[in-house]
């Protein structure tokens, strides 16, 4: 559907139009290499240069191989800030040298989806960047539709904090939080406290929900989410989880059960826990079919949604960073120079070991920078 | 959950205090026999004195055994039109003598599900008419909690009609049609051309969709569909489908997909056809778990839904018959008199061959009557 | 806010540059000259070929001077049906020579009102057509933002029906209907049986109401609303409105009022009929403040609501228009040539005497022709 | 519509039988007097013998003989705590002994607005304690509908602060924040700072909007807005409030404009500072008729709503009581005895030089009791 990029040849001539940038280079293989800059294509692009990017649990999968739109040759990365350097005559809404947030989904706002606010599916972009072209983390990047796939940011903030709002906070919000529709009083569980589960985490109590159950196996991860506003935490694993949460609800569930995985077990740990007239909110990506027990579920009112992030949200989560309602800074644990790319792959591909929650990059990760 | 009603002795000595119902007898045993009447067991209660009644798809699945809450010595049937014979004295709503439709869903009103709307989840109601307790395949039935589940009807209708209002037109239209987010222009998939099926389609037509496409293998099921509203029709089997189905929808699938059987082949249909964005409504009774191609649905941005009928539109939907914008008489095939139940079991148990939709037993069968 | 486009001189040497336009000249001077046809102005304009316009109230609003963005020398119209005769390149949507509906609302799609699709508020655009800028009352008109401000129109399709889709059925649905949150069921009062109000009647159907309650002094125009599917009206004046309006409601008012006039007394009429738990959907042009009796509706739970329309609803009334579900024609009633254009605005001017609804103005105005 | 209440006879022989209350005896003529103890008088009737109460606004007006239904004779108040010590058979949420809260709303549950959780408007009930019936302000209070218009409370919570749940609060929650829409990054506009603007204040957060302008001339109030919540505060009066609001929204207007006041010149102001496609939530009582500037206004896609409490949040306001998400106790600020009754009615009618906001009566006034 979406159109693939073709990969420009390995080297260039010309030393000012080279970059360094994280190629994928088959399964297994991510590659730290020079590139050639990005050059406008379209009257609506604009070229960025990236001052900090991170890395996705995505990334990851594709460096499995497990996302087949990837071909080798793609530079990775949909997540990051930087600083217009040029742009084509059609983009209005930046000047060349603003500050930019990059979204992670590219919106042409003209056809129908975008129209109706489901930027995801926009027919000619969508979750594209470091996927059928080229991505973030390089030190160039061409931002297509610009107009509405940048941001302009707050001044005076921390650039590694807002990298946050590139994915995984609207991530969290989207699909999580308004998607499961947490209201003032509801009951929530999040099962997964990875950087996603924790952004719903972070999000949810925009709504002033009653409880908020944060569910993994991971101890660690658990305590942090106590400290980012969790009202309970379950680290105990297997069948002890679901009698856990009845009895934190009066035995009834929950409202809203987010599952932030994309794994089975997790899914069908969500079914048994939401409540009659729930929602079951799925941010997770899932690499395989689940197990939908309608036997029971057909009776009992309940709702499953799922959603690729739309990002239509970003304008009101700069807003709550700007007035320090959201501190997405929370969520940052490693930081690391653009020359440390791979040494940051293999923190953040080792997350429990090392602690890791997002890990950044960026240009000047000398003290104070990020 | 519910307390089981006891069922009494099968025979009384009083004349007057007797009457026929049909008594499940165990798995593969109904058996149209006398039973003492029912008498007013609380102020909440009234006795009516059914006029009309039906079958439903789940009377067949009790009778198979399927629903192990139902126990032998169970009077069945959840459906029918009646007159107050007797009343409990904190019945205001009603007077006796008064003719009544009969919700399939029993409401005490005060309890925090009823208070949200969500009367199948009552904490002393539910569906326990014909399930629990004793229910409307019979000459007398005792309605617990009377003034919220009882509903006055518009004089001059049909009864056998009305009678399609205790369940499946509530049914279709809040699991279906409700839930599904039917909206002008909308294009709905209904799959399962049965009574409830039906029934979504006829209301589904409330919201004007652009586009109903009604799919069942039973070609007659399919032509009727046509007759009641469908734009298109689908009896063709298998793989087919979901590919006629993009075909209509210039590609993109169908906003809403409504399962309306309850099988793991409907329900894997349904996610094939649904469009980005949108909804799968489930109606259908399910015996046991589905596949669910998370792998697929995570970034398609669509939702889910299940529902067990609150029966919360019935005023609503009897202001449609009285002004006839909805004709459920369309949906009865047969009518029988109350002598004949076991025959009209026979007949709606063998619906394709019959070319049965809604078989309805009336206390006066003769011509004109019903 | 908006800017003002300047006015080119009045003629023009070049003969094929030329074109007839109806330009305002003052109040109570409409004139039909010769005015130099209209060029691109940005990449994203396009140039139409107008082949069928309308009149609308609000032209006969700024002939009488009550409009002060007008200037002297403005071409009016906001309405039209034409063909793309040149085109931005920053336009993609449409090629020249594809036959296209003008929306009366132009919209940037790139701006914070846009992106929420409130397109009437866009920071652009809005209603700027015949206003701001000039308009669709000429042989070509220029159209800003053409991708999101043109729509495709359905071949084979009455040109003269599907201008009614430019403004008036749009403002009838989206400010009406819509935000009167009409619903199956409800029983629905439209205060003017004007185009406007016709165009809610039309489109509040899609939703299957109990009762539409028609009112207008003009016993014509009732009589016409009820042709096209108010099942009542009332064309008695002054006090006894209200009271008649209760008894077709049990006594309790209606659930949507909609306003359709922009007077006084009528806004006076919609707070005496609307039901506790209702609405007030304006969509009357005002000129002056009216009077809100708070003393009696702030215990009535309701809600008032204003639009000016912002045509979001355009694709799906198109898609209506195809399926026939929605028949704009029925509001036609005279049809005129372009060389008739004074014409048409007299026998607008006088739409009572003239029992005009809507009159349309084409470029081939010969039998059979719109 | 409601029926009046027959007030017995002033004083009773039964000692045992007699209670002290206040009573309305005409314009100015509030009394504390004995009255005979209210009895059971239908089957869903409990009494309840009131430990805390409180004086409202409208308790102000009555007095001021501006609310005709009350007449002379009844008992005042609308608001309490208390222990249920008899109840009516139908009663069966409830023991005696049990701590309740009273609703302001009486609500039975059954008729059609309350199906539909418009309480306010109960066919049977609505606002009629202390109005046409005797109120809380008294020893003793019969409840009609006890099951639907008494709530349990958490054990533990200081009484005066439960009290603020039994209209305040629910108030300025349903009529301000919920019919406002307030959302995550909103602006809202709390116009009067009196007890139910501070209601919406406290209330509001549960939706965490970005900005609450707080106005009210009064710096007093202003100032403890601040420290109740309010990011800014406007104790400026007349003209330079709207432009002052302008400034803190980048001149767009606020999203929600909560008018807690009830006069012409707070509902002008939110009429001035409504950002196009924003809200006016009406809350204050109004005794006369405003100036809706509908010339302004048509076009700027507004809403206006208003509404008597239903109290149906009121059991989402106990959870977040209890877990300590909301705080009613800080809009108490003076305590008093039940034979201090005259004595709170007059530091609550002199409430700006009192620095009052909400003072209660309870039955234990010594240290520590409330």
């Amino acid at each position: 559907m979406k159109t693939q990029e073709k990969t420009p040849p390995r080297t260039t001539s010309d030393d000012r139009a080279a970059m360094k940038a994280l190629v994928y280079r088959g399964p297994g293989k991510p590659s730290w290499e020079e590139r050639p800059r990005p050059r406008l294509r379209a009257s609506t692009d604009a070229i960025v240069r990236v001052t900090t990017t991170t890395i996705c649990g995505s990334d990851l999968h594709i460096l499995k191989g497990d996302v087949p739109e990837v071909v080798p040759g793609r530079i990775l990365g949909h997540e990051g800030v930087g600083i217009v350097v040029e742009k084509g005559e059609g983009v209005g809404g930046f000047k060349v040298g603003e500050k930019v947030l990059i979204s992670c989904i590219t919106s042409c706002a003209l056809c129908p989806p975008c129209r109706k606010g489901m930027y995801s599916h926009c027919e000619k972009g969508g979750w594209i960047l470091g996927c059928v072209i080229d991505g973030t983390q390089a030190e160039y990047v061409r931002i297509p539709y610009a107009d509405t796939s940048l941001y302009k940011i707050p001044a005076g903030f921390d650039e590694a904090a807002l990298t946050m709002l590139s994915d995984i906070l609207p991530t969290g919000y989207e699909a999580g939080v308004l998607n499961g529709g947490v209201a003032p009083g509801s009951t929530v569980a999040i099962v997964g406290a990875g950087p996603v589960g924790l952004a719903a985490l972070l999000t949810a109590q925009f709504y002033s929900p009653d409880k908020i159950i944060m569910i993994d196996p991971d101890q660690n991860r658990v305590q942090a989410a106590r400290s980012l506003g969790a009202t309970h935490g379950l680290s105990t694993g297997g069948d002890s989880v679901a009698p856990a949460v009845r009895e934190l609800t009066d035995g009834r569930g929950v409202d809203v059960a987010i599952e932030a995985v994309g794994a089975s077990a997790t899914f069908l740990l969500c079914q048994d826990i939401v409540a009659p007239g729930g929602t079951i909110a799925n941010i997770g990506v899932h690499g395989k079919s689940v197990e939908l027990h309608l036997e029971k579920l057909w009776s009992r009112n309940i709702r499953i949604t799922t959603r690729l992030v739309d990002t239509a949200t970003t304008p009101q989560l700069l807003k709550a960073v700007e007035s320090k309602r959201l501190k997405p800074e929370l969520l940052v644990t490693h930081r690391f120079g653009f020359d440390e790319m791979l040494k940051a792959y293999e923190t953040f591909g080792d997350a429990a070991r090392e602690k890791a929650l997002k890990v950044v990059v960026s240009t000047r990760p000398g003290p104070g920078a990020a």
